[in-house]
């Protein structure tokens, strides 16, 4: 099954270019020193990666992959309870962050200094805030929430998130960051809500 | 005047450091390059900073002491007023932080491999959750704010604010980001304010 063995190599370069990334940072693991991490040979890696910033894009568009896929999944009755729902995201976010952070960083430093990676890293957080834009659209149409401005009320929505996700990675144990998430999200509705 | 020279050469120093750090990166420039950019002698330079790190320490505590300046000379006649007022600051910020950002992004990166520069980072942030908890119990006590905790209230503040400025500074032309910070304390304040 060559395909499987194929998605196998994939998966083992991915996992040790966390382990390399986090250790010795973005610019300092090549990719002889992932190779050697993940037990493949170059010719491997280079079948299933262009370059190590390849990777990189890769371990961070499955990061938001995965919160995709968790923001999909929530539905509830209306969409003040779904947003709510949603802050218990939140501690899973943390989780596969906090070991990852350090590379998001490097990256987020490459990207203040290089047009192209900026948009990479650009492109999915616009996403969102498209994303937050028709679900706050959805709430008012349904009448749950005011006729607000749909674009600013999801800045809010995702500028809270991004304070959140942020603060919760830097400073995990100053706060119960999943309370404060549902709260803070609670107290965001009181003021869009329709009551 | 020889403490007005030291003032000047100090400022001449912190002057070069942005440059290089912005230029070369934190861990690229060296003590040397900021001595050359700045036009002092190493002597000169460790007179006034022990090391390339606290350079960098005084950098950052120039740009908080500078936001924080902001914060206490905005008072209106009630919190929930001062609180939306204080959204004007954040063009300010923006600006200051725009050529310092991949500084920043380097110096988060080192604290999160660094015990000691993560108690550095960590500090002014705490700072913040303290300065608006006194806020919202002020606003509480004056009437103006519901019953809410305070601390919540303060943490959904700091993290609106941490967001604005992250997405602010790392995509400035998608929003009219001014704009996005005083409507988006409004409507938390909708949620927060006593009507």
């Amino acid at each position: 099954m060559p395909q499987q063995r194929g998605e196998e190599t994939r998966g083992r370069i991915l996992d040790a270019a966390v382990r390399k990334f986090a250790i010795a940072g973005y610019d300092a693991a090549s990719v002889d020193d992932i190779c050697a991490e993940a037990g493949v040979s170059k010719g491997a890696f280079y079948h299933h990666f262009p370059s190590k910033q390849a990777v990189f894009l890769a371990l961070m568009n499955g990061w938001l992959s995965m919160i995709n896929m968790g923001i999909d999944a929530v539905r509830k009755d209306t969409v003040p309870e779904t947003l709510v729902e949603m802050t218990n995201l939140l501690p899973g976010v943390f989780a596969a962050a906090e070991d990852r952070m350090p590379m998001f960083l490097e990256f987020w430093l490459q990207a203040s200094r290089d047009e192209k990676i900026w948009q990479a890293v650009i492109a999915p957080y616009r996403h969102y805030q498209e994303r937050f834009t028709k679900l706050v659209q959805e709430g008012i149409a349904e009448g749950s929430l005011k006729p607000v401005e749909p674009q600013i009320a999801a800045q809010v929505i995702v500028s809270l998130a991004v304070g959140l996700v942020l603060q919760g990675v830097l400073d995990p144990h100053s706060a119960d960051w999943a309370k404060v998430a549902e709260q803070s999200m609670q107290i965001l509705m009181n003021g869009l809500a329709k009551n």
